[in-house]
């Protein structure tokens, strides 16, 4: 357990050591009776004072997270109807705990169950297109066609920065996207994860000032944390990240990088107005640094297009653009593009080289023929139009079934709704429940790069068929309704 | 340029700086005429005094890797040739200069062009296999089968720790290789490439020692530098690495991972004897250590079988095992795996997670049907077959061509030749000379963790069809010895 201790960054060493091990926890990279550290070790290895971690272990104690067995040691405690905790017995492995990792946070991993395939659950936690929506068929008898006339693409490594037709034809996309870039400045990735990733390993290292809307997409939070990053959360409202805060913000915090999801915002579906992007941008310029435009989903939109991306403004390379076919042509393939220019993009494609010397090329070509004729923008107005059904059932939904005192969003786009719920409730413990019953959302907790909030829901209206995302809403909302009752007059303790 | 000093490592800071750029210069991260930053501010940003700096610099520019223009400033100065040193004209993109990143050396980049295909050129560079000896044909019949009966695997994410039945037939395949292990053991990696950097990714940070064989697989040493950790090189002789020398080392410098390739080692084809990987378990044992034992190409062999693998003797989850199919079956799928127990093995899950959500289900899909009966096995047999008569034609013509004062390995595995020349030459300029006639080949400069040798090369055997490989390794022949003629009596001076 590596605990990066900040000096100077504004945040309480306390805090700093409370808030990494709690986010441990959380993520379920420390499990219910693992060992702590004792003060002593903990102190040292940290280079803090005992009294320190004293402080932070007794914080810790007091929010449940851990427990200490007098004359035995601290030990994680994450499940409070257990009589009592019992260290995990000890095996010869056991050497691997003194291990340390560089792994402060994986709320990703902690919630990755959702990307195996389980009949019969309800996965309203699944940020992906039900299968009936894609042209299937059409790509079986592509993929045929394709490795039948050149079987070469299944023995040769491609370029590293992709294969050039397929660039080509992105750039052409991305310009219907209003983002003119040529071939030559794209790079391809496995999905926009790898995108964000391959920004942080190569221009962040510990201590360097990272901004990010709050709440934001979860497995950016843990790429970031994951370098060691000084991450700074800044509020998100209906109209994306705000401004005057970051501005604020940056009179005590020099920003290196700042990561927005400025269109149909993961979770919040909130939208970046047109005159943030442009101060966005020029924020950017005048502190040198680096902003990452995650456009994920963008291309799911149910009404006039959203504001012009941020990188259509950008003459001078502060922008780093990234967009997904992940999501609406094939997860199977996972292929994702970024934009850049100058020595950023030559940095990013030699870190993309060491971390995998480039991305297959049979799943690069598979979704070549798409790109060809109008094909892909015909498929992405089919989409569109199911997707709205499906998102305007969610909404009928919930107005009919939900209990009182829960609020949604209504975005014009993406893949999901924002449910909030009263104050005192924790949506950890809800999916606890949820989860027996063979439903899955995601909790807010894991959306927050700082202290996180507990009683709101991501709730994805675009995986599950219309008949089962009627059945999970409708048995969702009882669950709110028995738990919303329960709780009142409990006192608040968190739920891992 | 972020360089991190490591005091008490044993390396002066001078040594410490001069080593990181110029592994950035020989990498090509920096380029002919880019500037380098100021005496006083490289002291600065890296907390060390003027006078090193200055040490550092005039060590850089003796052996001429910079150039000072009096009353301008430092430049990378990398073309002998050149009459003078030309700065970059100035961009719209020049404040990216400022942009400090994390990336000291990206060897496996510089010669990565070797991944993009080229007609007409003789690439004894490639570590790859002739696309003759792939069963094409079949592997794309078995795409159209797969994806017509289940073509929701176009559709879906797959499992993070990989596809269910693929990790199942890889764990048969591995007991093949006297590897026990069970499919919850294993974990489905773009390449053994993204293997090597999920482990340095979890477990190193700066200042964390590894060992590593000396020369070894370039792009691993690529990704421990750019970790920050202390790379510390250990000799490699006929049977691996020198285990005297690595007990030795570890008295000043307590290993946390030792990377081995103990099977016909890239580049030398060196294999590891039984006592020593016995000794080499023990020795991490005793420092509670991590090993990875890579054997990207183990399956590749030509006589009797190699020592039994280290992993095979791990009781307490030691070592991370990785082997690739990416060679062997499909480079265009890019499938490896990876091995490992306990906490190790669940830290590495969420990595990948962290890294891309994990690797394309199409992909693992496709090479699926090879592990049906015993098909890998014969396909292996008729490879090794193949891959043996080139070696030996390789070898028959070197002997027959090669001027005096070159000798070469012969590799009882593995997909190349590992070629020493008299000990003043410097290979990088061969290649120089070489790539004019488009031949390209591995120079030894980029194989060094430590002080490069420059008097070796990399010969790949594998990838051309005989006629082609004949052709190149004639023409090499002559290439070298104009080359060795040319060089008697001229003083030494690197080239980039």
């Amino acid at each position: 357990m590596h605990i990066p201790i900040q000096r100077g960054s504004g945040t309480a060493v306390v805090e700093q050591i409370r808030h990494s091990i709690a986010d441990r926890i959380r993520s379920g990279l420390l499990t219910h009776g693992a060992a702590l550290p004792s003060v002593r070790a903990l102190a040292k290895t940290s280079g803090v004072s005992v009294m320190t971690v004293v402080q932070a272990y007794n914080q810790l104690e007091e929010n449940g997270y851990i427990r200490r067995v007098h004359g035995k040691g601290t030990y994680v405690s994450t499940e409070q109807y257990s009589q009592e905790v019992r260290a995990t017995p000890s095996s010869k492995e056991d050497w691997q705990l003194v291990l340390q990792d560089y792994l402060p946070r994986a709320q990703i991993w902690r919630h990755s169950h959702n990307f195996d395939p389980k009949e019969g659950e309800l996965k309203l936690s699944m940020a992906s297109i039900d299968r009936e929506l894609y042209p299937l068929e059409e790509v079986s008898e592509e993929i045929y066609r394709i490795t039948k006339s050149d079987p070469a693409l299944i023995s040769d490594y491609g370029p590293i920065q992709g294969d050039k037709q397929l660039r080509g034809h992105m750039a052409d996309y991305l310009k219907s996207r209003l983002v003119s870039v040529s071939k030559e400045q794209l790079l391809i990735t496995n999905g926009c994860q790898q995108g964000i990733d391959l920004v942080a390993r190569t221009f962040l290292g510990p201590g360097d000032v990272v901004m990010m809307e709050s709440p934001t997409y979860m497995a950016a939070i843990d790429v970031f944390r994951a370098r060691g990053a000084l991450v700074v959360p800044v509020p998100v409202d209906g109209e994306g990240m705000r401004m005057d805060v970051l501005t604020r913000l940056c009179d005590s915090y020099t920003p290196k990088l700042i990561y927005v999801n400025p269109t149909y915002q993961n979770p919040t579906g909130s939208v970046m107005s047109a005159p943030r992007r442009a101060q966005l941008l020029q924020l950017a310029q005048s502190f040198n640094a680096l902003i990452v435009e995650d456009e994920a989903w963008s291309g799911i939109q149910f009404g006039s297009p959203p504001p012009a991306p941020i990188k259509s403004m950008d003459t001078d390379g502060h922008v780093i653009y990234m967009t997904s076919f992940s999501k609406i042509l094939s997860p199977g393939c996972r292929i994702a593009v970024l934009a850049a220019v100058g020595t950023v993009l030559s940095r990013l494609i030699s870190s993309k080289a060491i971390a995998d010397l480039g991305s297959p090329l049979l799943t690069q070509q598979v979704i070549l023929p798409f790109f060809k004729g109008n094909r892909i923008y015909k498929h992405m107005e089919k989409l569109n139009r199911e997707l709205l059904k499906r998102r305007d059932l969610a909404i009928r939904l919930l107005r009919e079934h939900a209990p009182a005192g829960v609020t949604w969003t209504e975005p014009m786009g993406g893949l999901n709704l924002w449910l909030t719920l009263p104050p005192q409730t924790d949506t950890d413990r809800l999916l606890h429940e949820a989860q027996r019953e063979r439903i899955s959302f995601l909790p807010s907790s894991a959306f927050y790069p700082g202290e996180p909030e507990y009683h709101h829901l991501r709730l994805c209206y675009s995986y599950l068929p219309p008949a089962e995302l009627q059945m999970g809403i409708i048995q969702l909302c009882k669950l709110m309704d028995r738990h919303l009752d329960r709780q009142v007059d409990q006192t608040y303790v968190p739920v891992i």
